[in-house]
């Protein structure tokens, strides 16, 4: 009865029961099925995310794409999400979740850069990998994408549709991508003979869209305003175009508008959005690869720095006249009632 | 060294070493560190979902929601997403999960639809719960909205705007959801004396943002087009509203739209959608703990059916004039360089 009740996981046997009955198990080779053969393993092993947990597109992609990652290897995901304040608060859901379980840490900005260098990140001896960062950073494998250069990338798409007088919203200084993204778009310009414009130039504001819509605002009312704004985030993108809307202007014609990483709402928006694209899940199943070979001891003692091509995907809200939208799927017309055969 | 290397996970003692180590740790009642404590474990209760993998904000919605709510409890989620096509697909799915180690699974349509009543689903012998369903289902818990109710008040909610040709897009009839809000939507017209025009409900589309250009090219072509077209799900809006604004139509004088979850894509589309909400992550909590009283033998041994509380979001895409985009935040303005401070 009782090795049956542990087998099946009736009545919660107690720990000491389930110790014994296993033990017993393994050394009578006995594993009736694999009821068992669970019972019999270790506890899972654990990723724990810290996240700062502001809404946004690019939130629900890495939470979403990690998920899939660690599953896809049979981990199990925890997760912690904060304001993403100081580096305290993140040290203090770090060691939350390690002391509920987790065996390996996975970062995002801005606590990938909160807790980088932090002694009691180190002291909670775990692998720790972070995605999407900007730069390499000490005492944590990063994998990411090139920022500079897919900035670069897209400040030259759209200055091949004609734009010079083009804005541009930095994001908030707290994420390393920051730095990395200004210098391409800085370069860009360079490298084209035209002058940044720092009346177009917004820094400190938050990656979602409440701080598009800010942008919006501030860089539509000025005297000479922009034909162009290129935003790091789809969000603010959208939050920009949301403005654009507002007041009346036609897009792309009056004003083309970018993105960046291309979430759901890049394509979901009207004009769809000309984007940076971030391999996100892909990012995740990386990082989550290289947490498994360091907790196997057959990762490298030393932290990786891994990239990943960015993509650019060109919609609407850059060319100069909208395309028509493509209808996609197989529908076909029957009747007048209105329905339809697929 | 041994009993060292167990508690601290290293080099991957065998099975049959960790059985014998828990044992006499229990035993000994020595329970050194906290990591020996997460050793002598057994597995985490796992929930797995089950799902229909088109790319849909609801379906971000429900991952993230339910990640969060299995998280919240403890347990670990996995997940299989399958196309949905048949009843035969959900079941490998189900004891696929079962099979790796889940006690409990939690299905959404329309895959709950195809297993209900399924005797290979029932044969596995685990907890089932399913969220976002249109009715209860045998054999399953469900946690749903009265989408019947829900429908009837954001009926009445575009006719309270002053229309009376309103179209409406419903949904594939695989869905329990998709006769339940069509029901709701004849009764609020029957109870406010309108006839349902047969060329302006359309039956059998996906939920999907394609779905939603076509409907909207179908709806707009009509000689006598609608003035106001409601939608079954936020993904279908976004899609008639980008094919509305493709043909240069103003929103929403020239058309209302409305859609149904309030996914994020809800809020960043312009105009942003009036909708009914979901409480995705609500639902997803409460089906979490109807498993783990399951699972734990305090559960009713039948399956329960809960309702939670829609909400009707009013935003832009149903007023005849936009109201002034809020501007949100605590920015101020600084210098003319254009660095803002928080």
């Amino acid at each position: 009865m009782t090795v049956s009740n542990v087998i099946n996981g009736v009545n919660r046997a107690s720990e000491a029961t389930v110790a014994t009955v296993r033990a017993a198990i393994a050394e009578l080779g006995y594993v009736p099925n694999l009821a068992a053969r669970r019972l019999a393993k270790a506890h899972a092993t654990t990723v724990g995310l810290v996240y700062c947990n502001r809404r946004t597109p690019f939130l629900d992609a890495v939470l979403v794409g990690s998920l899939r990652a660690t599953n896809a290897h049979g981990l199990q995901l925890t997760l912690r999400g904060g304001e993403g304040a100081d580096r305290a608060e993140a040290e203090r859901m770090a060691q939350d979740l390690v002391r509920a379980g987790a065996d390996a840490l996975l970062l995002i900005p801005p606590v990938a850069e909160l807790l980088s260098g932090s002694a009691a990140l180190a002291a909670l001896n775990v692998p720790v990998a972070a995605i999407a960062t900007g730069t390499r950073l000490p005492g944590v494998t990063t994998v990411r994408i090139d920022n500079r250069a897919a900035m670069v990338a897209i400040t030259e798409r759209v200055m091949s549709r004609g734009h010079r007088r083009i804005a541009y919203v930095a994001g908030p200084d707290a994420y390393s991508v920051v730095q990395a993204r200004l210098g391409g778009f800085r370069a860009a310009l360079a490298a084209h003979g035209l002058d940044e414009d720092p009346e177009l130039v917004l820094h400190g504001l938050e990656f979602d869209h409440a701080a598009g819509l800010f942008a919006g605002r501030v860089l539509l009312e000025r005297p000479a305003p922009p034909s162009a704004i290129i935003c790091t985030s789809d969000d603010l993108a959208a939050g920009v175009i949301a403005h654009a809307n507002h007041l009346g202007l036609r897009l792309p014609a009056d004003l083309a508008v970018t993105g960046f990483d291309d979430t759901i709402v890049a394509s979901r928006i009207w004009p769809p959005l000309t984007v940076v694209g971030q391999p996100v899940e892909d990012m995740a199943h990386r990082a989550t690869q290289c947490l498994i070979a360091a907790l196997d001891g057959m990762g490298s003692a030393t932290t990786a720095d891994e990239l990943f091509e960015h993509s650019i995907v060109e919609r609407e809200s850059t060319s100069m006249a909208p395309r028509p939208q493509p209808i996609t799927g197989d529908y076909g017309w029957t009747s007048p009632e209105g329905r339809l055969q697929r």
